[in-house]
Order: structure tokens, then C-alpha cells, then sequence
């Protein structure tokens, strides 16, 4: 379940290789002076009614975590208030004090203008358009905050939990909206102002004309997203009001919502073709709530991705589901932490070694 | 034309920054020590009927070029061989011998396998699937060879010419066929075997459902590219046989031509659009032979992907034509050769300091 802290180390791309280490000439190489006891993050999964809390040490290890019921149409005021409580909880549990905290990692459900740590997304989140969520925790906190949305990290947690000897690897998340978080090279693929993996609101080849919110027709969410999938089944008479009672449905046997989950799987799949001609990742990883419904869904993104797209990309190609669940958002926000950490100690470490 | 010096190390992305040459300990931090007129390069960009090389300083400044007509169906060794002795021709001409080349970089039409260097797609190259091209140019000339398609290095050609302080940029070839050049962070993207911007075979929404030579129907190139274009045109009694016909049909004015490529740019933005709400670049440029068609063909692109795409992906997105035209190709070329041999010299510059 937690990665190896080579694998950490190797994943952050941020760290000397050995060659490299050699350079500082004669000191002993800096990758053994590194002591991930010495200081903790925290990682942060906030959703639409979640907020899930760890406490890591700097191997990705959780030490101790909380799962809350929070209502992010609260505000991010509220809603970040009580997560720094918690974090303080932690801490305390933990017999760690301000000064053991490397960082703040946090996911939120929506795209976020990296450079700043401002989410973008009124529609979705009222209140946390443009809001400064670090300066905000960091007046509970003053230690670096580094926030992202929340298919990034649970791309970050699932490549570093689960599958942590791979380069390129595609996160999709399948629940209400659909996103993807993209490894490339090791590295989250972010994009210009933190916008990349937003695949929402792409056009989906082969789907009907469905009206979205966002004003244009045929987006994927409004083809393939859980409100799509919900109003189907309610039109074929088989009432379900959210994700989990999908999931419930399927799991019970119910043979109608497991042929929706495969369409959805198709449509999707239609647009992770594209992704994977475009990308060339070793991994597709579908995650998210509606991947919790098992194979019908992975089956449908498998039978048009395979079908589509060219030998040369899908021949070592995997399609899965994903593995590390719950922790996945968590481990991947303290992430964050673990790679700004451990590229902050090496610039410190040079400019000492410099004097 | 050229890019400076600077742009072409901030490009390499693999010397080291400022605060890490610090780390060397008070011996003169490498960067001063680089003569980029030492040596030399060589830039080749093989397509269907031509074959240009160019010989350029490690600035990626072109010293001298050759443009020659080759039949890439001919095969490998003999078009590799002709190659070869074009590059011995230019060196003699600069008064250059064999120990001033610091590599050959090569662009090929069609996938390649990166970590070979073996070219990937039988049925448009006979000949060349799986040839060890390396291992062939090495034969005549004995230093590191690198090869890429023909899509990355005009990729890399056109961000280093003309777009050299950007971070995020798509670069999609339009022509017979259509493909991507992704740079991110950059860097290349190749993705795991080297076959990432693949774009030729992706399903274009809302496209007929016409037949392609891969087996799929509606593939972007059987739609959009350069034959789909000219059997439309024939078939509205305009006698069009090559995109150079096409070309200069809209340039001599005609409307239909003109209508046929703003078509093409429209089904091109479809796919397009999903790339920029994927990658989230600053820039997309349109570069192939049928961009040189002036702004039909752009400006169809232009208005699927601005109503398309939604504002944080493209709020400050820009999509041009591409500006480098002939010499992208053996300067991206050539620029593969000249990361090579930066990043060679900083690993030796570090084994020597670390003695
Ligand atoms: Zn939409
Ligand atoms: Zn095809």
C-alpha cells in the first residue's frame, strides 16, 4: 500500500541520480543524509462531502489519518478551518509538533491555476473560485501549501502506491465529472496554468447531441458522467439517485445498470483512444467512484481503446482499475509535499556544499 | 531563424541552472566552459520525396544545407547511404573533418521506435520497419545517431526557431498525413515506445464515417488530410492531384479550395480541442505542407477549438501557423544531436570534478 522511498525519490525526478550525486566531490552523497523519520506532511482529499486527512512521514508512509464528512459548498473559510483543526489533531495524536511539518498538500474537486494554489470552477464549488487556499491554511500553518485538483493527486497517489516502477501512466476518473491526471516522464503532466486533464467537457466521438451545463453539446461528462448514467437507468425505470447506488445496483446483479456502465465505458474509451494515440502511456488507471462498480465499465474503455488505436501504442498497452481506493487521494497530496521537500533540501544542500 | 545559445540550453532542459553549477566548489561553473563552435552537427529530415541535411554549430545555427530528392521507398540503405555521403560533401565544404561531428540527427516519416532508432509502420515505408538506422549511418559515420519522426523534430525545429521562451507547446503537422509534436516542460513528449502525437488514426467527432487504409473508419487523416481534401475537391470538379496543387489553388484565389480546408481545419480543431483540454499548451502551431495554404486551414481550427475548449485551457491559448517552414525539420534535427551532446558533457564535466 505505501511506496518504497526509492520509489518516492525516483518518482519526485527532482533528486540527484547516483552520476549526478558524484559531482559534490568527495562529500558523501547527499541521498544517504536524507532521513525521512526527521519530518511529516500532510496530505489532504477534499470532495464534495469528504475531507480526508493524513499525517505521512517523508517515505509516503501514512502515520495516521481521518476521514470527515465536510459540505464544500460551505466555503473554502469553513472548510479549511476544520481541516487545519484536524491537522492539529494529528499532530498531537502523533507527538509531532509545527516544527516536524514539512508541508500541506491538498486536492480539491476542480480544476486549481497551479501557480497559485487558486481553484477555478464557480459552477461547481461556490466560494472557492480565486480563493487563496494557501495563504488561507497558512495561517493556521506556515509551512509550504501545495495545492492541486483532485485527479492529480489520485494519479500521484496511484502511481506512487501501486504502480511506482512505471514512466507514463494515464489516471481517468469516472464519477459526476470525468478528469484525467497525466505521469509523463515520472512527472505530473500539469500544462500551462494547471488546466491539463481536464476532460470533461471534451467533444466524445459517436455520442449523442445531450445538452451540458457548460453550453456546448455532446461533452463527455453529460454522455458518460454519473448524472448521465443516473438518468438513463431512471428513464429505464430502475431508480438510482447517486454513484453508489450505480455501484449497489451492479453489484447486485442488476444486469441493466451493468450494460450502462459498459456504454459509458465505450463512449469514455472513444475519447481515451485519442488520449493514448496522443500520450503513449505504459498504463491506463480508471478510477474514481464509478470505477468502484467493477469490470463492466473498464471492459467498455478496453474494447474501444484495443479496437481503435494503433499497435505500436497499445501493444504493451494495460487498461486497469484502480487499486489504492480511499488512500490513493490522500498518499498522492502528501506526495506533493514529499517532492517539494526533498527539492527544497537539495538546493539547500548545494548551495551549502557551494560555500 | 537560429535560436540563441541560452534558448537552446534552457531547452536541452538538461544542464544544469545557475544554482546548481554553484555545487561544483569554487571551480568556474561549466556553462562558461562550452564552445558551441568546437563542433558540429548534422540535421537530416527524410520525407516521402525529399531529404534535406544541414550541417549547424552547436547553437543550432545552420552552416551549410543540402536539399536533394530522394524516394524514401528505395529503401533505407540506399537513401541512408546517399545521406551519408551528402553529410561527408558539407563537411568538406566547411573545411570540417570527421572528429569535429558531434552527431547526426534524423527525422523520419513515420513512428520510431526512440529507444532504437528503428522506424515503425510498414505499409507507408517499405523497407524501413524495424531497420536499425543507427546502426547503418554509424557505419559511415561513427558517432551518436538519434532518430526521431519527422512530426518531433519539426516540433522541436519550430519551438526552438520561433518559439524558443515557451514552456507548453502542440505543433501539429497537416499534410497527406496528420500527427502532433508535443513539447511540455520543454521537453518532447515520446511517451513509452517513442509513438506519442499519433494523431493520424484518432476518431474525429462528427466526421463521416469514410473508410481509412488502417481498417477503422473516420480516422482524422481519411477525413481531414491531404487525400480526403483532394478526392473531395475532384469530386466538385476541381482538378487537384497534390497539397502543393492544393496550395496554390487557394492561392490563386479559389473559393471551393479555400471552403475545403476550412472544413479540414474544422474536423482537425475537433480532435485538437480534446489535445489542448489534455495537454493545456500556451501555443498550438499548424505546420505541414498544407499550412503553407495561408489562413483557411487555420481559422477553421481556430473556431472549433475557442468554442470548444473551456476558458482556463484556453484563455490565453494561441494558435498559429507555423513560421519556420523548410529548415524546422533539420534544425529540430539537428537540436536532438545538441541535447545529446550537452547533456554527454555535463555527465563527463561531473565525473571529472567528482575525481
Ligand atoms: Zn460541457
Ligand atoms: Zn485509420
Amino acid at each position: 500500500m505505501t511506496a518504497s522511498f526509492e520509489n518516492l525519490r525516483r518518482l519526485s525526478g527532482l533528486l540527484a541520480p547516483s552520476g549526478e550525486a558524484a559531482s559534490t566531490g568527495g562529500r558523501p552523497p547527499a541521498r544517504f543524509a536524507f532521513n525521512p523519520q526527521a519530518r511529516v506532511a500532510v496530505g489532504v482529499d477534499l470532495g464534495a462531502t469528504h475531507g480526508n486527512v493524513a499525517l505521512t512521514d517523508l517515505h509516503g508512509r501514512v502515520l495516521s489519518e481521518a476521514a470527515e464528512r465536510v459540505d464544500i459548498t460551505a466555503g473554502p473559510v469553513v472548510v479549511l478551518d476544520r481541516v487545519a483543526a484536524t491537522i492539529g489533531r494529528l499532530l498531537d495524536a502523533a507527538g509531532r509538533g509545527a516544527g516536524d511539518l514539512a508541508g500541506i498538500g491538498i486536492g480539491v474537486p476542480g480544476p486549481v491555476e497551479h501557480s497559485s494554489g487558486r481553484p477555478r470552477r464557480p459552477p461547481i464549488m461556490p466560494g472557492w473560485d480565486g480563493f487563496d487556499v494557501p495563504g488561507h491554511v497558512r495561517r493556521h500553518w506556515d509551512v509550504p501549501v501545495l495545492v492541486d485538483n483532485d485527479v492529480n493527486i489520485m494519479a500521484l497517489g496511484e502511481h506512487v502506491t501501486a504502480h511506482p516502477g512505471l514512466d507514463h501512466l494515464l489516471f481517468v476518473k469516472v464519477a459526476t465529472g470525468i478528469g484525467a491526471g497525466i505521469i509523463s516522464g515520472r512527472r505530473l503532466l500539469r500544462g500551462a496554468v494547471g488546466a491539463a486533464g481536464d476532460l470533461g467537457h471534451v467533444a466524445a466521438p459517436h455520442a449523442p447531441d445531450v445538452l451540458c451545463a457548460c453550453g456546448n453539446t455532446g461533452c463527455l461528462e453529460a454522455v458518460a458522467g454519473g448524472r448521465a448514467i443516473i438518468r438513463q437507468l431512471t428513464a429505464a425505470g430502475v431508480p438510482a439517485a447517486t454513484n453508489s447506488d450505480i455501484v449497489a445496483l451492479v453489484h447486485g446483479g442488476n444486469l441493466v445498470v451493468a450494460q450502462a456502465l459498459r456504454q459509458a465505458g465505450r463512449t469514455i474509451g472513444e475519447v481515451v483512444a485519442t488520449c493514448v494515440s496522443l500520450l503513449n502511456p505504459e498504463l491506463v488507471v480508471i478510477g474514481g467512484s464509478l470505477a468502484g462498480a467493477g469490470e463492466s465499465l473498464v471492459a467498455g474503455v478496453r474494447e474501444v481503446v484495443y479496437g481503435r488505436s494503433l499497435p505500436l501504442a497499445t501493444g504493451h498497452l494495460q487498461i486497469v482499475t484502480a487499486t489504492s481506493g480511499f488512500q490513493a487521494g490522500v498518499i498522492g497530496a502528501a506526495t506533493m509535499v514529499v517532492q517539494h521537500t526533498l527539492a527544497a533540501e537539495r538546493v539547500d544542500r548545494e548551495l551549502a556544499n557551494s560555500g
